[in-house]
């Protein structure tokens, strides 16, 4: 404990992670301070140095780490991609991949679960979205300029719509285990997404 | 209360619906026994005559009333349905309406929040999911014999990508009041239902 005194970051990284690990298993509700005092092995103490309330934790937990676990598996990619295909096998990748507890699930199941009652948490989760629809949009933008998306193609509308629907996949996968319904899925989307195809 | 008593049926129907409103203001995790009860105007008692713990109470609430409800708003009017315009229009309306706290972002939110975790309540969710995919590829399939949807089209993986989008929506638009969002998903969604049109 002596050491970790020494450490506040490493203290406040530990009260963090732990946090979102019960977030993204038990959600915000179902969460206790307790629980995430338990999971990372400190004191309650050492949270309240850090943490005034759990709100406060879980905007620090949605800002400094599932914003970037949600960039690294959905969003940084996408900067590499040079054709429709790429981004089709990336996607459908990333769909067979989706977890209950991941954090695409995390994210949505955090969202549906406090964006409506509690405003501070809802602009933190609404910002990752919001980066994403941007990411998605932008890469449409290159790729209908590379020639390789239709032109007639609106970004920002064909990105709401893929966001919302790996949301819902990840939403729809959640109480099932069996792989078929991920298949499902990343047919689906990998459907959708030649519709963008130029001709 | 005596004449609640005499009601078993009213009682029980009175304890639903109060543990539907607050399943969907608060969540599964967010909603106490206590808070039920309070809604309901009942007492505990009767709670627990007719419900042994909130898992059962919220597998009637699912199985008896959510179903129900959004049936009539996503899958019952799609008998009706003889075009893809009239399709379009039924969904970009429903999408419009959209609302923090009403029936299909409860359908989410709890499916987020409990189906991974907890198989009874998840598999009375998947149900309703799973029969408004249903009914979905059944339009579809129709709309292919009518000559108004593209042969090519696949009604299950459609099906699964137009459910998913929606119940995505439900969680984008859950944290913003204004309507630019709700419009821009809506619009999102007649783009996509425009490429199932038969040439």
């Amino acid at each position: 404990m002596n050491q970790r005194k020494k450490q506040p970051r490493q203290t406040r990284l530990a009260l963090v992670e732990a946090a979102g690990a019960e977030f993204a298993r038990h959600g915000y509700a179902g969460t206790s301070l307790g629980a995430i005092v338990a999971r990372s092995a400190l004191t309650k103490g050492a949270l309240f140095h850090h943490f005034p309330d759990k709100q406060t934790l879980a905007a620090a937990w949605i800002d400094e780490s599932l914003a970037a676990t949600l960039a690294a598996r959905w969003i940084t990619p996408l900067a590499e991609l040079a054709s429709l295909d790429a981004l089709r096998a990336l996607y459908r990748a990333q769909c067979l991949e989706l977890q209950p507890g991941d954090d695409t699930s995390a994210l949505v199941a955090l969202t549906a679960e406090t964006a409506a009652a509690d405003p501070v948490l809802g602009a933190a989760l609404e910002r990752i979205f919001a980066g994403w629809r941007t990411a998605v949009a932008g890469l449409l933008e290159r790729g209908k300029f590379a020639g390789w998306i239709h032109r007639s193609i609106q970004p920002a509308g064909e990105a709401a719509m893929l966001v919302a629907a790996i949301a819902g996949f990840s939403v729809t996968t959640r109480g099932q285990s069996d792989d078929a319904i991920r298949r499902t899925c990343a047919t689906a989307l990998e459907g959708y997404l030649e519709t963008l195809r130029a001709p």
